[in-house]
């Protein structure tokens, strides 16, 4: 599947562990921070507010397969693909490389929410408008 | 001056950095568990809903100074003290050690801030029943 | 599959995101932690000296699926099992819940290896000494 | 005091905590950060391999004054400066500002070491070679 977006970002100091590496943990940070630069390409945000409510993708999934260790320094490419579009949920999917070379793939399950005070997470259908923009 | 409170937490794989050593921002992280960890010890916490507003601690100054590493599976005892209790701010200092010998020195200082929705924070007195129960 | 260990830990102030939630990815942090104290608990450790080398178990895989979410403060129960212990290679499996409500289930994969200084990480048999503590 | 160098960062989701905004702890992540741009700016790194050795600068002191709270998406920017030049330190001051308004103002001070495996970290002059290109 071609990918729809493509961010780039170099791994810093705080990144890495003891083992001299990305700590596997911070891949997901490095997938979402893609995942949130593409929906603001598209005008959008993973926090909205529709009128009166705020509406969220919170994450019901989360995966990682880790093939090359990312070093300190290393400038890597995330290139993003929405996998599945469904009603309520959007599955997007990742691939971490550097300098061509893939190092990681990945993949993050969000689902529409209402947020409201006190209340707990509601799923919704994704908005057209929204649903429009994502593809 | 004598701690008021001392918690004991063990340094986790992902605290460390590829020098080997916890990375020195998490020893803030550990800070503000104590200090949370001591707010709760009095009943209290660091976010309070009073009546129908919030009230937080938001922090206006952090340091730490490094004497020592930390490393990986190491148990840090940390100590807490309350510094200085103001009207609307409260200041606590930290000690982190590992079996006596001191790592580290912190200090904290949070304002007491009511929080509501689309509102700049706003510094309060902190309740008397709050200042109470934190001497 | 019967729970090999348990664990319990609260839930910090830093763990949480905007949406008032754990943030997803720092449950891949609670899995690692619970797999390093499990490690532990058999006198073991994820990383490890070999007479002269390190050895050390790099992830290869990590998952993670979100059923409800978790909360500043809340305690939670993270329960270990070993899924799949090959040759070179081990999977446990997290169940993690508060209150015996399940909120998250996920996996991990990590792989035994020899670590040599300026040398890519060589992927090895687990020594017996190793696998027979682990069972 | 002149920046010597100025770098832009955009506040990512996982850098937020539940009070809405970016969580204390990371304004180091991100001086540091700045710092480590400013040594490849010049040529230089926080980790570097002098002959056999390895040579790193870990943190002595750090702190940070908190003017306005950061949100997610804000785009920062952070200036460093060098506040003095010791033989074997270095003081970096950072200001963090966002559309030309000041949020925080922090300081690292770092010292020279020598890296060698199974030995304490031993503090040494700056190499002369390093001090120049720092200035």
């Amino acid at each position: 599947m071609a990918p729809i977006f493509r961010t780039t970002r170099r791994v810093e100091f705080a990144d890495t562990d003891m083992a001299g590496m990305v700590h596997f943990a911070n891949f997901f940070r490095y997938m979402e921070a893609a995942e949130v630069e593409f929906w603001r390409s598209r005008g959008l945000s993973v926090m909205m507010r529709q009128q009166k409510e705020r509406m969220s993708f919170p994450r019901v999934s989360a995966s990682c397969d880790y093939k090359k260790i990312a070093l300190f320094e290393d400038l890597l490419d995330i290139d993003v693909t929405i996998k599945r579009l469904g009603n309520k949920s959007v599955t997007f999917g990742f691939e971490i490389s550097r300098a061509g070379e893939s190092l990681a793939t990945g993949q993050i399950t969000a689902v529409c929410c209402r947020v409201a005070p006190n209340r707990p997470l509601e799923a919704i259908e994704i908005p057209p408008a929204i649903r429009e923009r994502l593809q």
